[in-house]
């Protein structure tokens, strides 16, 4: 009686909150200074202190009712604006308040895109790897997610493949750079291969195909570029937030931005606002989409995340690891000796305490993903439990 | 290419977005007190001090990593635990922890539990008036809205032609007492009677049929009594939110609770986590959780709405208007002299800058929407208004 694709989502997708549960279990027999707890891609870094002072400002001077009333649907005009001209401003692309719609982070932002995009037997083509739940959010509205494998070693983007992959059906095509997992960033050289293929395939089957640009890790990336892909390919829709590079997961504040040249224009804003509304999606909370206002453009302190970068990619590959070189984000991908990233993570859990996720939820067997965003001393506490783990594989 | 459906809903549903834009609009040329907008639900009156003073401390004293980070998706484990308790000591049914889901406002539950519990053509009963978008979120996941037409002059639930409405399709009954927009609340004989139907009907058709009790005007009530549904009936889903007893409609801040004893509870429970899942709900802000948990219970000064339903109720009723006396909520549902709804507000609008909403809109022909959650000396400005229109209608 109840969908049992429904019962299926809400049971499964747990894999991280089961590492996550275990590692508290074990925290409680072991201490928790015990547990390396490289499963979850949450913040370890504080906010930049704008954000405390703005909430506290906002809190003292906004009148309560209008610091806590509905705000329009798609957000309080003076913030899209300003996001508007951060974005124009930035990255030169002439957005206007009504490209901007604020959203629950950029998960809400992908789903209902996915909404917007897909109609039952469409599909949606996303490289490898993948944040795990794209998959979710095209199947959910009977779409069809097209993996495409990634160039083997480096993980770089397999423009032959991606070729391949598009076919008369792709109406959507799902990007996420600086990457989760594998802090893969897509240079311009390759965004602009593929910003012009696209324009070839739009051409041969007569209808757009979009791109939605995931780039809540925009900040997060080290002496590297990470181009604008609106700017390069105007049937982009960018959707941002403060999660990462704020460290402010838990407000679930961000944006989309509709390209405003973008084809059919008109139908996409009016269907966003039509996901958004049977979503039950009312409105952003203004006390968060003011304090998001105050705050955009500033970082948390990211540095910490280049030394643990630094510190860990060096570690482990001197252990004899393989592992992707991360140019972003606060991930690293683990070339799982064995070759099964299950069995590995499993003895790395249950022998060492040593939390990671496989590779497998993210479309990419034989690889394991380490979160860095993590204390450095836990990163140095755990060298030895990885050292064992190392020498039990013969690296 | 886009689903036309989704752009039908985005475009539409803005006849009280219209009729504010409208407002706006005249409030330039005649002045902002000229215009007597009685179109939004938004509550007038200040959020009880420990709404302040709550985000005040949190934000004072709680590390800011730990305040911004991800909560569970379900919500913080200390909130859900007090919210159960909550609704234990208040209403007698024993919710456990696990029960409650914390949700963006009730909408959210709303769509949600529809997307749970409906499939391609499976039934959802409402008795009329409701809030009209009940209908997006049922139809938006293939369900059918059965409408049931309330008695008569009361408006009060017509017991024979909702037991009619029943059928081997109903999943669902959506209830929401008390009511927007008639104001009306269902009293215990009516529930009582109402669950002994259901409990019949479920047994006739062998499978369960579900109330969803959406809840946030509880405490809106004037010397009356607000039953509560799940102790009454157990395949109940409880749904409440802040947004109006405490004025807080804009921080989005609800919850829904499953009965702990409900039929097919486990397929429910994770059906619940797929809806958020898909629909891209990551989890409720912590801050706004732990304002929740420091709040509940309190509420906004409510004897304001109190009085002005009295004066405006007492008012329209000695100009001749027919009204439904509410019993709770801040609406005020309003027999339209003429018949024609539409045309009585549309005059109403443009000749004396009466902002009201058509009963059609609610599933009641021939009726207006009075929200009357704004400052007395509006009302009192109107009322002359009101005599002009209802003199023209010959009252």
């Amino acid at each position: 009686m109840i969908d049992p694709k429904l019962i299926a989502w809400g049971s499964s997708g747990s894999t991280i909150r089961s590492i996550a549960e275990y590692g508290a279990k074990r925290a409680a027999v072991v201490g928790a200074e015990n547990v390396y707890n490289f499963s979850i891609g949450s913040p370890s870094v504080d906010p930049p202190a704008c954000v405390q002072e703005s909430i506290d400002r906002l809190n003292a001077t906004v009148p309560a009712t209008q610091l806590h009333t509905y705000a329009p649907a798609p957000g309080l005009q003076p913030v899209r604006q300003h996001v508007a001209d951060y974005l124009k401003a930035q990255f030169g692309v002439p957005y206007r308040d009504k490209d901007i719609y604020m959203t629950c982070g950029t998960s809400t932002a992908l789903a209902v895109l996915c909404r917007v995009f897909l109609s039952e037997g469409d599909e949606a083509v996303v490289p490898a790897p993948f944040f795990m739940e794209y998959r979710v959010y095209v199947e959910a509205v009977g779409g069809k997610l097209v993996v495409v494998p990634p160039q083997e070693k480096t993980l770089q983007l397999d423009m032959t493949a991606m070729e391949a992959a598009i076919t008369e059906k792709t109406r959507l095509v799902l990007l996420n750079s600086p990457n989760n997992p594998s802090g893969g960033i897509l240079t311009r050289s390759v965004l602009t291969a593929l910003a012009a293929m696209l324009e070839r395939k739009q051409k041969q089957y007569g209808h757009p195909i979009y791109i939605v640009a995931d780039e809540p890790y925009r900040e997060l990336c080290y002496n590297a570029e990470v181009p604008f892909i609106p700017s390069l390919y105007k049937n982009t829709v960018y959707c941002y937030s403060l999660s990462k590079s704020v460290s402010l997961p838990g407000d679930r504040v961000g944006f989309l931005a509709l390209h405003p040249a973008m084809d059919d224009y008109d139908n996409v804003f009016a269907a966003v606002y039509g996901a958004v509304r049977i979503y039950g999606y009312i409105c952003l909370s203004p006390l968060l989409q003011l304090m998001l206002k105050d705050c955009l453009g500033e970082t948390a302190d990211l540095s910490a995340y280049e030394e643990n970068r630094d510190l860990i990619y060096g570690s482990l590959t001197k252990l004899g690891y393989e592992c992707v070189h991360p140019d972003g984000a606060f991930y690293l991908f683990l070339k799982t000796p064995g070759g099964d990233a299950n069995a590995f993570c499993k003895r790395a859990m249950e022998q060492y305490d040593l939390l990671l996720v496989p590779g497998d939820e993210f479309g990419c067997e034989g690889y394991a993903r380490l979160a860095y965003c993590v204390p450095k001393d836990m990163i140095l506490r755990s060298l030895p439990a990885f050292e064992k783990l190392a020498k039990e594989y013969g690296l």
